[in-house]
């Protein structure tokens, strides 16, 4: 049996979500339809909106609708002379969430793949080099995900801080925070011994 | 940190899917304006279509963009005198993709439930007696689910059956096919043995 031709396509639609295949698309169909229908149409909206409207931010390429996002637009942030460094838009959110940094950033959009046809121009590092010639930086702080690509990421960009006289740090990598020592994997135990530091005693 | 307006408003509108929650709503955004813009927008399209058009068939009750559905227009399904009654479209999916049964449907979309105010009239029961009314129909099928509502909802509609003379049958609850005794719960199996069908010999 065939659904109607606008439900077979709002099915065929859902699927490209992720992890939604055909019995959850169909699923989420009738939810909509029986339950929801105001919220589907919101969702349609914002779905058409977001689509056309949200681009990349032309300083640090984040995820906006504006030409310049908040946080590159704020002036003690950009003051700060730091500039921090991840993979993706999702990456600049956790790192706020701390609210530890208050300095700018440079979303990448990937990382470094060769095999793939990703090079230096398409992870945007044209656009960071003129920011690093521009002279208002003084630390990069490289913090690409800890995975054989992240890492070879960071490091031509390390290469790349050097020739223009900037000072370049990788966040550290070790023991989580509330996590239980032998559930850490090898690698991991292996850069928190490597990463260790000399207990300060008060005077 | 704030996303950008629109993005907020897609991570918002999300949440009316079921089982996203706002991480997961928060990873399908980033996703789509990633990775498959177009079918974003093709998604955005297909659910303003479908909330705005998709309504009722005026005979059956299922999810339909026309007046009546394709099912009820169906003259051989019509000639049949069967009716079968599901508590939703997605029911009827279910039932067609046998394609074992070639007769009308009618769906309640819900069942009988007093205490969430759910009486006859919100299930279409006026609408499914005008159809006993007419005298066309020779066979009803319950085909409510196997829970306490459905079964109650399906007694209710046999009485129905009883007044305006229609026959009204119940389909049969039991071991599903391909499954183990040890594995079936208790009631389907008490379901099971009575039951049970007298074996019939070859002459």
């Amino acid at each position: 049996m065939q659904l109607s031709p606008k439900l077979t396509q709002l099915v065929d639609a859902l699927r490209c979500l992720p992890g939604i295949g055909p019995k959850s698309a169909q699923r989420i169909a009738f939810h909509l339809l029986e339950r929801d229908r105001e919220g589907g149409a919101q969702l349609g909206q914002a779905l058409n909106q977001a689509m056309q409207d949200i681009g990349h931010c032309q300083s640090c390429r984040t995820f906006t609708e504006q030409d310049i996002c908040e946080l590159c637009s704020n002036i003690k942030r950009q003051d700060s002379g730091l500039l921090c460094i991840v993979e993706s838009p999702s990456d600049v959110l956790a790192v706020e969430q701390t609210g530890h940094y208050q300095g700018l950033y440079f979303v990448l959009m990937g990382h470094l793949s060769p095999l793939d046809g990703i090079g230096p121009n398409e992870i945007g590092l044209d656009v960071l080099e003129q920011k690093l010639a521009q002279g208002s930086i003084n630390e990069v702080i490289l913090a690409t995900n800890p995975t054989v690509e992240g890492e070879t990421t960071a490091h031509y960009i390390a290469q790349l801080c050097k020739q223009y006289n900037v000072g370049a740090s990788r966040i550290a990598h070790g023991v989580p925070v509330g996590g239980e020592l032998d559930l850490v994997d090898g690698m991991t135990l292996s850069h928190a011994f490597n990463g260790r530091k000399q207990v300060q005693y008060e005077s």
